[in-house]
């Protein structure tokens, strides 16, 4: 460990990427950097670790240079002699990290995020254009933190970094269950540490209006169950995530998904009918009239005070899913229509849309929607939010590429729906860029993407866990080269970013505890947690079947809100079947696991039984049933064929739908194993066994 | 399970409450009732579980009862058909729980909080006078629910109640360590489950001014690190606690412990000096100028911005341990002194303190101050915090004898100090009714009391901890007859609400395992919470020496602050220590316990080592080593003298004082385990053994 050596990486961008990968089995980045040299020898850290900021910035950076020296003094106990940062102190030029930034950082679309670290054996210098680009730096070197047996350091590397696209954003839904301040605030912090820019805040859909409107208090009076966000409370958000260089931007979703606000103002209906907050999952009726001249009123209202809270130029009106039931039904509408050239309910949108446009743009703001409101005559200010894929009966960012070929900016959410439950990697593969060919000019106008969290089926308890850590790999696809694309290297990473983002203060690991307690009654919950490891929870939509099983106020409290959508063993059981069938002396892993499956059964066996516990119970017992018959196979090399009409009857059973709506991650792994097993040497049951 | 049959009790009160310690052993209530009847049946919950609301009554109960039917429904997983609450619900007259309140309550001392609860097998009667009754029966019913293999269901039982004393409090420091308003709003969720009523703010001392005062926003920008309340925030929580049945009290901290405050006002300090926020623990010199009128027209724009916040008649002004160091140095003081016949600095603070409770009383507010206010000449409306005891050289509960015979109100924290780290059991035992022999009327001016919560050494990640579940103890404390004091009982209770306060959101027990996570670097915490389960944070403020050990920005992530005052097996083992000391052939508890902590020290081992980690070794060494020892002697019923020096030596170590700032919490056990076994047949060493 002398003097170091930069290994510096000038090749192509393709040859750069496969180094990028091979570098990634050291180091733990995520989102991966642009450019990644790593070199010899180690910066150790000790209490006299200090930083010092020099040049032109924004102040919030010294708060952000407070977190991250409480984050590395946190995690590695040094006592570092470096207290508060604040605009009074004066730094040491002896500091052993040197922040140089050349301007302050607007928080807008576009602006310069890049920055460049260097770590040497004794100092680290990290320089911005602004103080944005310094956070990410700084994200960056808690990221490198490594630690041995005897010191914590940073290893000797040079990162050159900016993002591939503009927008990388998470979306929150907060009407379905109402999200409080701590949840937003603790999600922008992850959401920094993964260096996200954009946070779109679903303020109202049919099951509440979220938001605090002076002017008109009957909004969230009558339409949010008393749980809304007061205006005090949104500037408090605003300002935490532009602390963390990020952008908030407002939905209000009109003129469908309005069940909430017409609780509120039953006369913007189009239809004559007593609304009330919606209380389950779905697409539902109640849609503003747009031939009211009072909903533009009421809507230049709305807009008007969000004008005062959000700097953001951006404004979401949603948009989506109106299926115009209530305009076909209303005599009045239907005359509006034919009087003004209206031919179907997408024109009447259209001209409600553009109406919206129009009030959006007194206050200079720009409008974003759902991809339903892309016609050939929305203006093309405003930004197309593609979200329809073959599940929805068209072809995956059909709506990216039309909206960027009729001049419109677009970003995407197809792919990225995390509330599907779909697994890691499925997101992880979708690009932003679609495959057909574009100008680059075209290609310029897809701004990016965002993690859509729509909360039919999260509480406050449980949302941590189904937006972490899977949204760093998506965000990594927003930020990182394209072609940083290796599976085992993200999911390798992920790993540990999610054991950071708790650190962080992200409650996705510790809450599923607290959900296992609650099922076990306060008993041992390793048996439980054993289970939850390997199932995972239903996936797209099949969970709340038809949206009624459960409404808004269920508890979710049950084993599947437990579990997770990448089941935590699923991979090393896939290793350990494909090891031990490409070589049947691989026992040790599999057997090991198959016997803990087996002894934990008879763990949750022993648990004193209440309702919640008896309805998992049919679950563990199939599985061990299997693990058994496995286990049998495996250890002798044998196969008794007494024991195959119960492995595929307890293996069907295992594939079926099951009362507490989660599924078997491991199933397709065990059939490979029950095949497997099924040509070995037969035997004969032993009588009287 | 026929019709029920109220065991009514009608005995006196000493005999009520032995039986109420066996009805103890099977319903899980804390605080305990003042009358509790246990019937035979049960009311089964099912779906159809719903309730009622009559009377006239504050609308917040609606909100409460929200909360109720969802923990209720999360607890049980029973998909309650009864949604959501509010004052346009038609309630069903076969509502199952019905719920009849007289009057709305306010949130004030003395104002009636009883409630009488029936549940027969088919309904469920719950009646109070205010809806703060109703909001105790309540939580009551929630700790009634039972479950067994079949069924959640609520016993057949007749409760009468009302609180023993009308001030509960709950102290929380905010200015060492800011806790941010989620931090508050569990607590106060905490406190209404265990029946307490009034928070006490502590907003300033010298590490920080938390709270935002328009008027003079340099005590906040130059006085709180960016760390503070503002005042959208303060009436959030007043607001909050007001829904839950909780007074707030603010403290402003004065003249003493008010080096924040003069960091913002320097020319305010007695001492010409340029003051800066403090960043120890411990008592400091920076002392306002009781002589500068600017102080008291400071003081006055402070009170009156917290009048239009706080609702409570009661301001806390502090006036704790200030030394008058500042004022012996100034001769101008002295001056001031000799002029106004002021002989000490204590009649100085006396003018100090008379003056502020004229400012208080322009805007109705009663002084409350910390025991050094108490002088002859002090108003008796001042209300005295006794808070002194053996550790500061006086008599416990002093100052609370001699408030009430200066026909002062007084409350007593004296016995209460959480943050101290001492077991439960020393708090439990203490009650706020001095020993002496007082008259009826000096009797009645003892208000109650307040647990304390200093936050020197805590967190928002640990502060919960350091809280819950003791704080639930001393509850009882203060709500139920004075002679509910079994502590088995106590104990057995305590677990069940501990884990039930998870439930309602607490991070006392999930935060222990992050910091765990921290340590191991995210490796398997098993075996480190096998020793956490047996180690104690240093106590009595032997941790954190001479107050300088730790800054207030030092990390808090350290094994320490994984343990809590009560370890969790501490009971366990001393248990099967004298099971098996009354009886040597009881030797299978004691030799599990024993094996576990040789087998985890193990796994252990085997963990990837990192600095911390190291730290921790030689604790689990010790202990491996002394069960090593003890469990060969038990197993054998002999003692190998070569035993004997090893033993001794490890023990020793295990008493002697570590770097990990914990305490073993089996020492005791251990040694009188080693006396027993080091009177056992002696066997010599077998050679080369």
């Amino acid at each position: 460990m002398k003097k170091s050596v930069y290994i510096l990486l000038l090749a192509m961008c393709c040859h750069f990427n496969s180094i990028a990968q091979n570098v990634g089995d050291e180091l733990n980045l995520m989102p991966w950097p642009q450019k990644v040299a790593l070199g010899e020898g180690r910066l150790l850290l000790t209490k006299d670790f200090s930083l010092s900021i020099t040049g032109e910035f924004d102040t919030r950076i010294y708060e952000y240079s407070n977190r991250f020296l409480r984050r590395l003094d946190g995690r590695t106990g040094l006592f570092f002699n470096q207290g508060m940062i604040s605009k009074n102190t004066n730094f040491s030029k002896n500091a052993i990290l040197k922040i140089n930034i050349e301007r302050p950082g607007k928080i807008q679309l576009h602006e310069d995020e890049s920055y460049e670290l260097k770590v040497s054996e004794s100092e680290i210098i990290l320089k911005a254009i602004t103080d944005l680009g310094a956070m990410h730096g700084l994200e960056t070197l808690l990221q490198l933190q490594s630690t041995t047996a005897s010191n914590f350091y940073f290893p000797v590397v040079v990162v050159e970094d900016a993002p591939r696209f503009p927008w990388r954003g998470l979306m929150i839904d907060v009407s379905r269950h109402f999200q409080p301040v701590e949840v937003i605030k603790r999600n922008l912090d992850a959401m920094a540490a993964v260096k996200m820019n954009l946070f779109h805040w679903h303020l109202s859909d049919d099951q509440g209006f979220r938001v605090e409107i002076l002017k008109h208090p009957k909004l969230t009076s009558l339409g949010s169950d008393g749980n809304y966000y007061t205006q005090a409370q949104i500037k408090e958000v605003v300002a935490y995530a532009s602390d963390r260089g990020i952008q908030v931007v407002p939905e209000i979703d009109v003129p469908g998904h309005a069940s909430a606000l017409l609780t509120a103002y039953p006369e913007l209906s189009s239809i004559d009918r007593e609304n009330s907050i919606e209380r389950n999952a779905g697409i539902f009726d109640p849609t503003l009239d747009p031939t009211n001249k009072k909903t533009y009123k009421l809507l230049a209202d709305i807009f008007a005070e969000l004008a005062t809270l959000f700097p953001s130029p951006y404004v979401h009106i949603g948009g989506d899913e109106n299926e115009g039931k209530d305009w076909d039904e209303n005599e009045d509408i239907q005359e509006f229509m034919l009087k003004n050239d209206l031919k179907s309910n997408h024109d009447l949108q259209t001209y409600f849309n553009i109406k919206l446009q129009k009030i959006l743009a007194k206050s200079d703001k720009v409008m974003i929607g759902w991809e339903e409101i892309l016609t050939p005559i929305i203006p093309t200010s405003a930004i197309i939010h593609s979200w329809r894929g073959v599940n929805e009966g068209v072809p995956a960012k059909q709506s990216l590429v039309d909206a960027v070929k009729n001049k419109n900016q677009a970003i995407l959410s197809n792919g990225y729906y995390i509330d599907l439950m779909y697994s890691v990697e499925d997101h992880y593969a979708v690009d932003p860029m679609p495959e057909v060919a574009l100008t680059e000019e075209e290609k310029n106008r897809i701004l990016g993407g965002e993690a859509t969290m729509w909360s039919e089926l999260v509480t406050p308890n449980s949302i941590d866990s189904r937006i972490w850590p899977r949204t760093a790999a998506i965000s990594e696809r927003f930020w990182s080269p394209k072609n940083i694309v290796d599976m085992e290297s993200m999911h390798r990473r992920l790993g540990i970013i999610s054991y950071q983002l708790e650190e962080l203060g992200l409650k996705h690991i510790s809450n599923r505890d607290v959900v296992l307690r609650n099922i076990t009654n306060n008993q041992s919950i390793y048996s439980l947690k054993v289970l939850s490891n390997i199932c995972e929870p239903l996936k797209g939509y099949t969970r709340n079947k038809d949206g009624v099983e459960y409404q808004m106020y269920s508890p979710f409290t049950l084993f599947a809100d437990a579990c997770v959508a990448d089941a935590a063993d699923k991979r090393k059981f896939k290793r350990a079947v494909a090891n031990y069938v490409s070589d049947n002396s691989n026992t040790e892993e599999l057997s090991k696991i198959l016997h803990v499956w087996i002894v934990q059964n008879e763990a949750f066996l022993s648990l004193n039984k209440n309702p919640k516990l008896n309805s998992i119970a049919p679950l563990y017992q199939n599985l061990t049933t299997v693990s058994k018959v496995l286990l049998a196979a495996i250890t002798t090399n044998t196969f008794n064929v007494q024991d195959k009409d119960v492995l595929r009857a307890a293996l069907v059973r295992m594939q079926e739908a099951n009362e507490v709506d989660v599924e078997f991650a491991i199933v397709e792994d065990l059939v490979v194993l029950a095949e497997f097993v099924s040509q070995m040497k037969e035997i004969q049951p032993i009588e009287n066994k």
